[in-house]
């Protein structure tokens, strides 16, 4: 059999997907069809408006195509032939495969307002040209209105700030920022510490639509009130590219993704997915879950190329590892949230640690750390865990995760080993994790 | 049964012993009995050099007795009666036990040294008087000789050039510093570090005598050699202090500490010990092992209190999370090394990613960031990990130690979840842990 692989998309998925294949394939030709001449890194958009300062500080380098052996045909697929075993583009070319993989990623989610043609209302596509005229706008802008108080959201608003905009306002559906990652005391944190960065928070307000005559110039909520608005961002989540797929005959979920097995094959045996297009499933529920996130994508691409000629591996289901930062407040979210755990009527027991990150806790640089950890009762399982405090956050956040899904206990955690160090974490002695898990397991 | 728990020994592992006893057994009476007045933070007592500035600032504080309902009794315990279940104090008083909690710590390891008496040679006493006549002695040095390179040396050395000393010295048997605890290409980078830093190393060279003719004047190495010295720093290692387990009758090995089963118990079940004194195990070879660390002695310590009445837990055997930093060069290793492993006869498997702290690279504040693993060769297993770059570098130690401890092979590792953000971590698609993984994987 030959070893032909085409991977479509150049996003961070299709990116790993080509990377590994050559990794486990030594010997195959990899081709990785992508349309953007140059592929953004998507999780660093909302920085590009203040901390970076431009587009091209954001992408990913065609340098790892080159070094991995791996073909980047910059170039659009029209549609797969599976039964043919190729794929045609936009500049009529017919490109053949023996394995294909689908990392077609996302689009953004349009929330049906009036309004939404009006200049400079602007929604996060991974696109250069696109978001070069958001940004052009953007300089401009003195009353920014995002909608949506997400992660992408809530990132976009303090990148505003950053950048120097006078009036940023986050428009937000449900009663906090944040309310899916976070349960309700640590959106709090961040909502308190937005504030103090200027930023306007409406929380529990319906946008309704979008007014102006060429040019937005209010946003209406529901309620009637008119927030005054030179520039919109939509920032409420994305949707599955699933067009190709559903073309070819693959089956679909048309929110949800491209159907994919516990392998990440799809419906047709040569063909994978991986990343935003991909179908999720909740680690704890075994339902289906919008987690669309760059790590959770890479990783099934990692287990994308394992697979694509030998079965290697199986993907364990997604828990979700979230983590971001607002001015000096990091805070991260893996699991689920209590909130959800109630939802899906787990019975929890919780226990939150604050205490410095630093040792002793006067030690210049020291801030306050926080851990809350969700167990199932009745099992003593961990099934989710918060954190917020400051740039240990995002490796913290990912030890919790490790030990979500390696399916520890309560009691477990509470004597698991740590290093410890005066500069670089809390004491050994008040160490968030074995505090919260050693508390909370003589609760029960 | 009553429930009388009396602890000796105040520092890391008996507040925490006395801590978690509290928290399982809520209608106990506890009493901790320590030496010291106020009782000194262990690892940040270098910090206490140019850091800190003053041994008041790196103290545990006595709030932590009181708020768990601890009596505290400044007192020195000159003997055990097993038999009575009972101790006996310099004060003459004696304190009745049901259960009873030895965490008497380590004191300087004291090398075979001439001139040991001289005025300003000074070992690493856990002691308030002791370390502050050493203090005033640094205010006046200008010409420092910090005897080994292992962490508390270096971190010395580190630390007496941020208090703006002149001339500091480090002199290190081993031909690399730190070479116990990582494997020589982070050695190497921690070396050129501490050079950048304007502090001399010099490595594969024994101090043979300290002289002078009231105060130290040099270090005379075994090669005839005389560094120039008004003050010199002990920082060779520790032994257990095991004298009272000993005059106790309970089982004991002199260098490797008091012994334990896998539940913290003595040899007299009524009695546990946990901490510096307290024997360890090698997680990898089952032999004993010199890991003195707080973080290890706090677990072992959440052990103990959870044991005390009641047999809950048992101990996993020390794997070893050590971690510091040196200026802005932050280092980690957990498990073995991959010298420690060749000594052992197990061939390993080992994988290096050096990549971005924060993404994309050229993002304000991102750093090198270096993740090296080490795998069993035939199983595949991952038994030990080194990481060096900024901040995030304590609590990554501690996802690898997770990862070590739940016996994770490295197909698994390659696959792992884990989340990512620019401001926080490396880019989903470098991410160290899992391109290291990956890449060990396809060369088995």
């Amino acid at each position: 059999m030959g070893k032909n692989v085409v991977v479509i998309g150049g996003g961070p998925a299709g990116t790993t997907a080509a990377i590994s294949a050559r990794r486990y394939y030594p010997n195959a030709s990899i081709k990785l069809i992508r349309q953007e001449e140059k592929a953004l890194i998507p999780c660093g958009i909302p920085y590009v408006v203040g901390t970076l300062g431009s587009l091209e500080k954001n992408l990913i380098p065609n340098t790892v195509f080159s070094k991995n052996n791996i073909e980047l045909i910059v170039d659009e697929v029209t549609s797969i032939n599976k039964e043919a075993k190729t794929v045609s583009t936009i500049t009529h070319s017919t490109i053949g495969y023996d394995k294909l993989v689908l990392a077609t990623g996302s689009s953004p989610l349009i929330p049906p307002l009036q309004g939404l043609d009006l200049d400079n209302v602007f929604v996060v596509k991974k696109e250069i040209k696109y978001l070069q005229k958001f940004l052009d706008a953007l300089d401009k802008a003195k009353d920014v209105v995002v909608i949506g108080g997400g992660f992408i959201g809530l990132e976009f608003a303090d990148e505003c700030k950053k950048k120097g905009i006078e009036n940023v306002t986050v428009i937000e559906l449900l009663s906090r920022c944040l309310l899916l990652a976070c349960d309700e005391e640590i959106c709090k944190r961040v909502e308190q510490k937005l504030k103090e960065r200027d930023i306007n928070l409406l929380t529990g307000k319906k946008a309704k639509s979008i007014l102006g005559t060429k040019k937005v110039e209010y946003v209406q909520l529901e309620n009637g009130e008119k927030i005054k608005a030179d520039l919109v961002i939509l920032g409420i989540g994305v949707i599955p590219s699933v067009e190709l797929a559903d073309k070819a005959g693959l089956k679909i979920d048309k929110r949800a993704g491209i159907e994919v097995d516990g392998f990440m094959r799809t419906s047709d045996e040569n063909i994978f997915a991986c990343g935003d297009c991909a179908k999720k499933t909740c680690y704890l529920s075994g339902m289906p879950v919008a987690i669309r996130l760059a790590s959770v994508g890479t990783t099934e691409a990692r287990i994308v190329g394992a697979n694509l000629f030998s079965t290697r591996k199986k993907v364990e289901c997604a828990i979700g590892i979230f983590s971001t930062c607002f001015g000096d407040l990091a805070i991260g979210s893996a699991g689920v949230t209590e909130n959800r755990a109630k939802e899906l009527n787990i019975d929890v027991l919780t226990s939150e640690i604050i205490a410095p990150d630093k040792h002793p806790g006067n030690i210049p640089g020291a801030k306050e750390l926080g851990v809350k950890l969700i167990f199932e009762k009745d099992t003593g399982l961990l099934i989710g865990g918060q954190v917020y405090g400051g740039g240990s956050v995002g490796e913290l956040i990912n030890f919790i995760g490790a030990l979500i899904q390696h399916k520890m206990r309560v009691d477990e955690i509470a004597t698991f080993q740590m290093g410890t160090h005066p500069m670089l974490t809390a004491s050994p002695i008040v160490y968030q994790i074995a505090n919260a898990a050693e508390i909370a397991s003589t609760r029960r």
